[in-house]
């Protein structure tokens, strides 16, 4: 009998899942029986845009953070896929740091060429797991989200794929419920525009905070403050936008910071990371960690220390995303199809614990790119998934870095090679300060004669340029 | 053995079942033992007010649609608990249409003098429940929201008392994606103070959008469009407030209405009601209705027909709240430990027909109020729940309901007459169009000097005074 396999969600990581058993099957490998779990009515995870937040359409808690205007914020040629590449997608070279569409279409387009749609079943959210001890069986109970409509599926493996960047964080601060505008966290947001004009206060000294504020300044806000807990970001920000330590008191309108200073706002968004939460799990099948390169309890990353029936894709901090997503997935098919030896527990936990300790030695963020680079390495080279020069995308990592300290709003301009490919990126047809539309059409197409369209009307493009430093 | 009764909610219906058990306690009867799971950190449900929008502080889906400066739509009298009446609490008349804080002092209040604290478990969520039709006993999952710690328990008989004004029910409307204003269901609304000045659309023509929009118009709107998809509410608006049928188009900050007309709006509030959401039970245990008076499936709007150990409080569109949940629990209880005995499933499927039928034909608010009347009393006969005057409460509902449409910025400062206590209301202090503070304190201590702090200091109470009709 061939394994059952579930896989609970469809996003980058189940994708990746999917994508690497049909690897196996066209090369000969028998295909287990396999049943993905996805919440949203399409496949895409954190990719699959909607406007809706806090709760979607079908009561469900809404999944991606994903805004609009969100452009890619590390060079593409760090997440391409080694099976699947950008020149083999798009036909020719396209820029290093696409838009959200475009990075849905590559992803979504590698896995509509698998035939491997039909494994899952869509609007359909996990609610809870059983593990029987004695039969290694999971049991998973299912609902359809729409119609309400509950089944029970047994698996003899399991992967969750869920991602951690779904469920905010958010932490609460003295006077926050008196604070009379707009308060949202990252993971709510979904485009800048309303904030032409606003004074915003962002909590957070991270991704989402950089990102968002940035968009903010290019739409037109009139001031971006940006909270830190530990220290700041140090970019070389626009004129409008400064750093602050951490928040102490809002009253009303007014946000005191722990240095003595204090400012009104209109809107306040928290940018104050994700829960790793796995509401379906029991509490012995789930990983409880902040976000960190290496979460404890997973050999290499992957298999559950506990339960090598259990794997978790994407848990980690990521430097690398797609194809670590894929060197990951790879590695579990290959345990799970016993291609791959899992040692013993004690062994495993030594191997644990080596990586362990290197994290707790990592100093900064060239160090933390070294580590996910071996990380990903390791997991391929236990694979067939195809092998690339991964000191090249090391490199590309410190390089983008380097660019941002020295550009934070113009290292979306800069082009890069393919670590795979070898091919060069064309820069974009408009600088990304400039770029008011973010549809695939207007990047693949080219600039149009109208960019300022609707919301974007009121924007004053060449203003904010000249606040361009 | 006792039986083991499990409870999933502590809000009014969960506190109700509480207090109906200690009730009986009290009067000599055996406690059964009593697991209520209750997701937040504290009892009262909607009623327990929080800040927090779409993901609460622990990741969970925020349960509580409650918002500042909500005062009573309806009068006090009406949802009075006969065994504990106002007169008791607060040992004067108060106001008929009190605001949040006093009804949460109210409700908790008495479950805090009943001893039944020590049954919650707070900040616990159900995650599934199983029935297992040969032992008859539900297996219930749960798990910590803050620790992640699950547990699973056991039970002989399971309440359902987790609301249906929780989980908002969100249609779409084509272009909604591109307006760049705010965007919120009235689930995630917590106050109108940073509408002043703005254009405020409400989608929908019930309570949610009547009590938004009005509360907008107070704290300064400089326009309130309520849009319907039936029939238009009809009040005799303040002269900013219009009434419009369904938007059929969103083009950016602009909405087309099916009447030809449109208009340029600052933010959207989605007024469109809840859904009957039950995450956690199998389909063949969970409600499928819409929001009406009687849910079919539920002999007495409580026992569920095709397991009578499963029982759902408060499941029903309420014209009464409080007391009928009372009733309710009161049955329940009885039906629990056998004092009412259940007929067979062909008188009960009989019973639920003809409550049915006679709903089926109801026409208008009046119909629909004594309909409820007449079910609350039916449960009330078959208990031990203190027997009061239902025809007078029911009176009191017309006279509402003609107030509000004689005056529907005025109707809170009616008073009216307990059928409990024979108490009259008294008069608040501070007319509603002009009450800013709607705390306890303020409440019961009178008018300040100061009644605009803060948010509330841009507001021309007088403005909206003048333009009060």
């Amino acid at each position: 009998m061939s394994i059952r396999v579930g896989i609970i969600g469809a996003g980058p990581s189940g994708m990746a899942q999917l994508r690497a058993f049909e690897a196996a099957r066209k090369q000969g490998a028998a295909m287990p029986e396999i049943t993905c779990f996805e919440k949203q009515s399409d496949w895409g995870g954190q990719w699959n845009y909607s406007w809706h937040t806090g709760i979607d359409g079908a009561g469900e808690s809404a999944h991606s953070s994903m805004y609009r205007h969100l452009w890619s914020n590390g060079p593409k040629e760090c997440l391409e896929f080694a099976d699947y590449t950008f020149d083999e997608h798009f036909g020719r070279p396209i820029s290093s740091f696409p838009p959200r569409a475009v990075l849905f279409d590559y992803i979504s387009g590698r896995v509509e060429k698998s035939d491997v749609r039909k494994y899952v079943r869509f609007n359909t959210a996990v609610r809870w797991v059983n593990y029987d001890e004695a039969t290694e069986v999971f049991t998973v109970e299912s609902q359809n989200v729409k119609t309400g409509a509950s089944e029970t599926h047994v698996f003899d493996k399991l992967v969750v794929s869920t991602g951690h960047f779904s469920v905010p964080n958010i932490p609460e601060f003295e006077g926050i419920n008196t604070f009379p505008g707009e308060i949202m966290h990252a993971h709510d947001f979904r485009g800048a525009e309303r904030f032409a004009g606003k004074d915003l206060l962002m909590i957070g000294s991270s991704y989402s905070a950089e990102d968002i504020g940035m968009q903010a300044h290019k739409m037109g806000a009139a001031s971006v403050t940006l909270s830190y807990r530990s220290s700041p970001m140090g970019y070389d920000w626009p004129s409008s936008t400064v750093e602050r330590p951490l928040v102490t008191l809002f009253e009303g309108r007014t946000a005191q910071f722990s240095d003595g200073t204090s400012g009104e706002f209109d809107a306040v968004i928290l940018c104050t990371g994700y829960l790793h939460k796995y509401p379906f799990l029991p509490s012995t099948m789930t990983i409880s960690s902040s976000n960190v390169l290496y979460p404890g309890n997973l050999y290499k990353g992957v298999v559950w220390q506990q339960n090598t029936n259990l794997f978790y894709l994407g848990a980690q901090d990521q430097y690398y995303t797609f194809n670590m997503f894929d060197a990951q997935a790879w590695f579990a098919r290959d345990v799970m199809v016993g291609k791959i030896e899992i040692p013993t527990a004690e062994d495993r936990s030594a191997d644990i614990s080596r990586w362990l300790e290197r994290q707790n030695a990592l100093k900064g963020h060239d160090e933390e790119s070294d580590f996910q680079t071996d990380y990903v390495r390791e997991l391929i080279n236990a694979t067939d998934y195809p092998e690339f020069d991964l000191d090249s995308v090391n490199a590309l990592f410190k390089d983008w870095m380097r660019h941002k300290s020295e550009d934070i709003l113009g290292y979306r301009d800069q082009t890069h090679r393919s670590a795979i490919t070898g091919t060069m990126s064309e820069p974009h047809h408009t600088r990304w300060i400039n770029a008011m539309d973010d549809s695939l059409e207007r990047y693949l197409n080219g600039p149009s004669e109208n960019v300022n369209t609707n919301a974007m009307a009121t924007l004053d493009v060449e203003g904010r340029l000249a606040g361009h430093k």
